[in-house]
């Protein structure tokens, strides 16, 4: 029997002893001894629980039994996270987590370590839940040169622009109840301002280039801004509204990160991505397109993704670090090219048309359709570029005064 | 440096030796040592080709070659490829295919002399092209209670189905233009007729279950029968047809596969997979809903799965095999439920009313609109039945001639 302990009893570590009973027999095809929670380390009693004999408060007790193979982490947040993942390894334990801060922050000094003392140390349910991404990027598609990748990476931001796309309506009303419902936090700042998409995305570029990229340097908006007058504009040309984690390789060789609503076209694989789901899409060289798409959150799919991991590293895997902290060469996307829709106050459009000449002097924005008036009940027009630098159209816009911009795909 | 050698020097073949050489850098990461093609082995030579000194004739060149460590097997067809998979695994030399036929065929036994020789066999190619599907099943899924899996799983029926939908052409106009443009084979008969697509949901659902699905026992119906009056009636009730291999748990625990076109619902992930492309949809008990997107087919997407297997098993993977000789309990899928969509003659409309008729001589069958003619113009009527059993509706329409009927998902 493979013995293993669970940090953190909360809705993902109590997802993991449950899978692991329930699905036992599935997971003994692929270690035939089994799997077995033996340790489960929280500050709390579980009282009632028929896990409540293996609750344990000391991470000793667990660290230093040698029958210990793996631990799941399931705590979330950077402490006392790093420190009880790094003993454990350094005990030779393997690790896995679903704590995407962590892995963004330390996971390329908790892979240095896990390497060190011959221990794994993996991290699937950090990003997109339970959809299988990080361990097909790392194996299925080893032999390919990744250069692009587009990720719908939060389940409710999704879900909030979901709703506003499907019913018009407004923001604030939609947060406050997905934040009744239990789709969103109480503090919802991380998902709505688009931090826990850039340390998703910030994950994936790292995973695809072997390198560290600082999530510090990803320019990263949320949805705060979003209008339902961006909605009727972007219907009327044809486009869906996600926030998207994206990364893409330059000619330079630099990567372009960054996290932002982008206009995205039917037709393109992550258009119908809707609701709670998630969506990753990438390009390889040889490969071509790709899309994986399944619950970014939710106990039992990210529970799911982290006992992936315990059956990898009982199986001896997951030792090869993923990357380093040598730093990915991140360019600063002044030089990268889309069309903008921007929205301003109907009395500033001539002026954003002037603005907007080309050499010619002729205007070069296309006026969006309005057709519920739902932008001239709000006083505003909703314009769409040509292909420009993002340089450029900052140097456009910078005597007007944006209600808001969202770049094309 | 890890030898291979390449059986069959074909499209895919030169792909995998083409990929190897322009991702190099790439593999090394995974495979440090690197992974160098040292035999071709064809009845052709290729002068001029930059492989043309690596060409030899004689399999036992190869399989008595010490250095060698896995074979490409890229030949296609039972014969000589199973007799010469099964010699190089005879020898320990793990083998990796793209050959469908072979897999669905012999897998079993292939997967079987491997183990006994501590070799190897994959097959990731054989099933979806390009996309990761096998390999997350036998990874990433291994925990999970696969009960659901459907998959568009052939893309030259994809391409003339979406074409169909599109433009409203008629089958038999795409297929000659699809073979004229090399989408389609001369001899297309296992694209259309659903035998390719059912030899992949054969494999998939013996990867799933562990136990072989028998492929001549897996109802096939293809596409030759949709026609313009198939879309048109689709359209009106917002679906798009689709050739799908399905394989469901039922409740007695055997499992009901089929391969037939059905109709999709917008909504569904398979429902924007179009041309080409290929989609594999699943369910798994915790994870819930997964789909996976790419390319089915071509030249470097084929061979990058190809690659994908030889870097795992030069890491010394690929051992446990994926299922045995014990079959698959099958039902007859007569007890399985859903709608369906028929089409017939207008003057029959009359007797399937009758004959649909429920306990309480209620008709339960609802008219499809015709906004544009197409079904009365061809004299015809398309009705939609409620959630019934195979039987029943065999039973109903027992005494009609049908001029078409699709499923409804």
């Amino acid at each position: 029997m493979v013995e293993i302990a669970i940090l953190g009893f909360g809705t993902v570590g109590s997802g993991v002893a449950e899978l692991i009973d329930k699905n036992q027999d599935k997971i003994r095809r692929a270690v035939p001894e089994g799997v077995h929670v033996k340790y489960i380390l929280d500050i709390r009693e579980f009282p009632g629980s028929p896990y409540a004999d293996r609750v344990v408060h000391d991470l000793d007790q667990i660290v230093s039994d040698p029958q210990i193979q793996v631990i799941c982490e399931t705590m979330g947040g950077k402490e006392p996270a790093y420190s009880f993942s790094k003993k454990a390894l350094e005990h030779g334990i393997s690790v896995c987590t679903s704590n995407k801060e962590l892995v963004e922050a330390y996971g390329s000094d908790l892979m240095e370590t896990a390497r060190a003392n011959g221990a794994g140390y993996l991290f699937e349910a950090s990003v997109g839940g339970g959809i299988p991404i990080l361990r097909p990027l790392r194996t299925s598609l080893a032999q390919e040169e990744i250069t692009e990748v587009l990720g719908i990476l939060n389940g409710t931001t999704n879900y909030i622009l979901t709703r506003m796309e499907r019913n018009g309506e407004a923001f604030d009303a939609v947060l406050a109840d997905a934040q009744a419902n239990g789709y969103a936090e109480r503090n919802p700042a991380a998902d709505i301002e688009g931090h826990d998409c850039a340390r998703k995305i910030a994950i994936l570029a790292s995973l695809i280039t072997g390198k560290k990229a600082d999530y510090d340097r990803i320019p990263c908006e949320g949805i705060t801004g979003i209008t339902a007058a961006d909605f009727a504009a972007a219907s009327a040309l044809g486009y869906a509204i996600k926030l998207l984690g994206a990364a893409k390789k330059e000619e330079s060789g630099s990567w372009s990160v960054r996290t932002a609503p982008f206009l995205v076209p039917e037709g393109h694989p992550l258009y119908p991505v809707s609701d709670v789901f998630n969506g990753i899409w990438l390009h390889g060289n040889m490969v071509d397109d790709l899309m994986f798409y399944g619950r970014g959150a939710g106990k039992d799919a990210t529970a799911s993704a982290v006992v992936a991991d315990v059956i990898e590293l009982a199986q001896g895997g997951g030792k090869a670090p993923a990357w380093t902290e040598e730093k990915l060469p991140l360019s600063d996307g002044a030089s990268q090219k889309s069309r903008f829709l921007m929205r301003l106050s109907r009395a500033e459009e001539e002026a954003a048309r002037l603005s907007f000449e080309n050499s010619a002097g002729e205007d070069t924005l296309t006026a969006v359709p309005d057709p519920d008036g739902i932008l001239a009940a709000a006083n505003e027009t909703a314009l769409l570029t040509g292909i420009i630098s993002e340089r450029e159209f900052e140097d456009r816009t910078a005597g007007l005064q944006l209600h808001g911009r969202i770049r094309v795909l």
